[in-house]
């Protein structure tokens, strides 16, 4: 198989650890939360807020407003229906913060030497951007649903990612500790690359990261994948 | 005045020199052809093509494609109407391949280390990364007329870099060396930054690079540009 030209990398839990950073920011700020609970919450939200956008039932929508509804949601369970506007804001842009992973930066700095790297999220192009600045995520190119106006898994985000830069769909790499993300872009024709995250929903939660021989790498890290793809 | 959260940039003239670059490349390639009449009638077509675009007579159209619409168009003019499509499509990529001013690298690192620098072109996503990944811009995001489906002056452009970055626009500021876009920019809010440049369009046909007192800064340069916004 050619090599890839591009890497796209889903971000949330791929590249960055949001259970982590949501449960520290919680904890810091609200200390009679569970933190655990809180940002299991609200991530349990965003796959069914999405699903509302792919089936027309919202028109397009960007993950800030999506998470925002979904935290005006959860905020009552959580006891922290006091809330004002300003908190609110504040609280949902910490997926504006999330850390990344400790290998992440000297990862993706290793394979920026030698392919066009890019973020390819279902977070919009502002999230992403000051993710980036703040976390030190050396992109090429911010690529986002929303330029495709559309969300992963839908067809016309990885075949999207392939027109940006006038590429076959085996010349793109798609890169992600999510298998179903893998699955859809494996069924279009591109390479994938799977990362272990076993902490993405927390230490209390570890997640099965068993190899699939149906990707193309299996790594434990984005260093393990540079090491590799030297 | 608040200070600027994000400057966005236009690239072609601002940021790299398409003129210098295209009559260095065609020299090279086709030494019986005169490089600055052909780059000169190349742009010549730009502001046309996308007038098709806007006006809808053209459906969305990439840069890529309206380059090389415009490229087939005046090859015979420059007894060059034999080129197959491989060399068409290699010529045409020269717009990934244009060099930056001397100042260029060095202005954005300075700014992007106070700033959001981000690109804002009517060039295509993968023309700009390209660009980026060869002169080595280092650009925090890459927008494009491509993310808003919208040509500059269209107001969806500059008011988009707003919604992007969910801020008013008077935290934009576009810099640019061209008057119109500067214009069209802050009719809707935007701040402004005139970047002197006069040799655009080559030494023999030096550019009227007078201020504008309408525009926030005047610089004749990205690096004079940071040390005034410093």
């Amino acid at each position: 198989m050619k090599p890839p030209r591009i890497l796209a990398f889903d971000i949330f839990g791929t590249v960055v650890d949001w259970h982590g950073s949501i449960v520290r920011e919680v904890n810091a700020l609200y200390p009679q939360v569970d933190g655990d609970a809180f940002a299991l919450a609200w991530r349990a939200g965003y796959y069914p807020a999405m699903a509302r956008v792919r089936s027309g039932e919202l028109g397009w929508t960007r993950i800030d407003e999506l998470h925002r509804i979904i935290l005006d949601g959860i905020l009552p369970q959580f006891g922290l229906a006091h809330l004002g506007e300003a908190e609110r804001r504040h609280l949902n842009r910490v997926w504006h913060r999330l850390d990344a992973w400790p290998d992440t930066v000297d990862g993706l700095t290793r394979l920026k030497s030698r392919f066009t790297i890019c973020s390819f999220s279902n977070g919009n192009i502002g999230l992403l951007t000051n993710m980036a600045k703040r976390a030190g995520l050396p992109w090429d190119c911010i690529l986002s649903a929303e330029v495709f106006r559309a969300y992963k898994p839908d067809p016309a985000t990885y075949l999207g990612v392939a027109a940006t830069f006038d590429v076959e769909p085996g010349e793109i790499m798609l890169v992600a500790t999510h298998q179903d993300d893998l699955d859809a872009a494996r069924a279009l024709g591109l390479q994938t690359a799977y990362i272990e995250r076993p902490l993405e929903f927390g230490a209390a939660h570890v997640k099965d990261v068993s190899p699939d021989t149906a990707n193309t790498w299996h790594a434990r890290s984005l260093v393990h994948l540079a090491e590799q793809l030297r």
